[in-house]
């Protein structure tokens, strides 16, 4: 797949392409998958970034909020171009490398375009982690269980919530790429007749509001995310916050980008676990680009099953 | 005024009563004074408690919460029983005391009925605090700035909120009882070209949603009261939620008991500074028990310039 010498390869590149900014619900027909692009596959003349050929592409909710036009510098991460390919976290391999940190062959996880092969570069090559383990462990989970939603769980419930032993644990979207992976750490009760004491909030809205009457004393609300909210035209509003003051409730908003320091941390604790078999995982794969968008639309229509993945290529 | 040997007196006990319970805003007609009701100026045998006599009464927003009928164990706070005189923050002089700490002539502040004498017994007692000093400051100021408000405002911004060198601040109504203690701690800008990085939020509602569309990164907002919410009879909806995962704000409620164990601390901060006038500090004294009444509602007219106290007897 590399440039042989002397040759450079210019090949198809597939992509998926955001058509128009979205505002409210987004459809398939946001996106479209196009063939028509290619790519040289040589890093350009001192270039410093990776050049990547795609294996899985993650669907997670915040795509959505980058998929609609904002002010920018309003948001914390900007708006996609429409006419530009999609992107998102991704496994891949590389092929060229201008960055020390990653040679040919390398396997990496981290934000990538949603087409075949990437250029990578700049502030992205900071996210872009190695994969030392490729053999126990599926490719795949490092879009999900060992990637941005594991440590996002990880950094949420252990950094952020201080969870001491015996407390009452609720985490919304329990079954989400993020919620299932808080499972494993909490007791999944959905009955709770002495109130709550750590709230991992993947959902907002509603449930927040039902939830904030149902914290106990001291309790702690972990901000993680709010997918009921991300595709209506304004967010509802959420009334029951005089909960926090009654109870002394802590809500803390988190990214997960920086507890990235983290990371190594969170491998040497959940790869056991998965290895022994103390982690169910759940993947719901689509295959190609051309399933992408109806796997990313999917996710707010709670038609996943699991972590969604779509496979791109498998080598 | 206490009993002379071998007689106990049997004395008027002027009192302001609570009619019936309030919902939505309250008036003044929710409350009575009646001259009617006498006490015993002798404590029971074998009370542990605290015979008081009230000097000074303070209208505080959060006793509108107590005359409201809730279920009970539901709030942080008791309603309070319809016909019986309502409770708050006072200042007195001890007449007689079954309790250790404190002796007959003591001037104290805590939780004391809206009435010329009280027996103060139970838990109640427990956050009764002597006032040492009682020459360089008006007595009425342990209803304000160096009573529960002064501590509200000193454990919400140093204890709750972590405040660095040459970070902004914003404290909503400012003019309020807690909110001009912030005041000179922090630089009283309305205007935040770069952002908030704190907020004490005395207001909730509209306020604390535009606010937080202000945040800066890492922020973080004190949740010490929502008074713009108390006469609703439902709470607005907050809209703006999202900020606090996007900027990483941590919302924190916080009720000033808790930090009981810091007024020593807090005293000798905020005691020489008013002595030297480096604190100003404004009072709305009403006169005399039939005046309480439109004093609390007041409060929630904005009505009140600086912190309202209702002097019912000088000494």
């Amino acid at each position: 797949m590399a440039s042989e010498e002397g040759v450079i390869k210019i090949i198809r590149n597939k992509q998926v392409i955001l058509r128009d900014y979205v505002s409210g619900f987004p459809k398939e027909s946001d996106m479209q998958v196009v063939s028509s692009g290619t790519i040289k596959l040589k890093l350009p003349e001192g270039c410093e970034g990776v050049l990547v050929k795609n294996f899985y592409l993650s669907c997670d909710p915040y795509v959505k909020g980058r998929m609609t036009k904002r002010d920018p510098g309003s948001r914390y991460l900007d708006s996609f171009n429409p006419g530009s390919p999609i992107s998102g976290y991704g496994v891949g391999k590389v092929l060229e490398s201008g960055d020390s940190k990653f040679k040919e062959g390398d396997l990496v996880w981290g934000i990538t375009g949603w087409e075949e092969y990437s250029l990578i570069t700049g502030i992205a090559t900071q996210s872009l982690f190695k994969i030392h383990n490729t053999h126990d462990v599926p490719r795949s989970y490092y879009t999900g269980i060992l990637g941005m939603p594991g440590m996002t769980a990880y950094a949420g419930f252990y950094e952020v919530c201080s969870p001491k032993k015996g407390e009452t644990v609720f985490v919304s979207a329990a079954s989400g790429a993020v919620g299932q992976l808080c499972r494993p750490v909490c007791k999944a009760l959905w009955y709770f007749p002495e109130g709550i004491d750590i709230y991992f909030d993947n959902v907002g809205g509603k449930i927040l509001d039902a939830v904030l009457l149902n914290m106990r004393m001291n309790g702690r609300i972990a901000g993680c995310g709010m997918i009921s909210q991300y595709n209506l035209e304004q967010p509802e509003g959420v009334h029951n916050l005089m909960s926090l003051i009654m109870k002394q409730v802590h809500l803390k908003g988190f990214l997960v980008f920086n507890y990235n320091h983290l990371y190594g941390k969170f491998l040497e604790r959940v790869l056991p676990a998965i290895k022994k078999g103390k982690i169910t995982y759940v993947e719901d794969v689509a295959e190609g680009h051309e399933s992408a968008p109806a796997a990313l639309i999917g996710l707010f229509a709670g038609r996943n099953v699991g972590k969604q993945v779509v496979v791109v290529s498998r080598e």
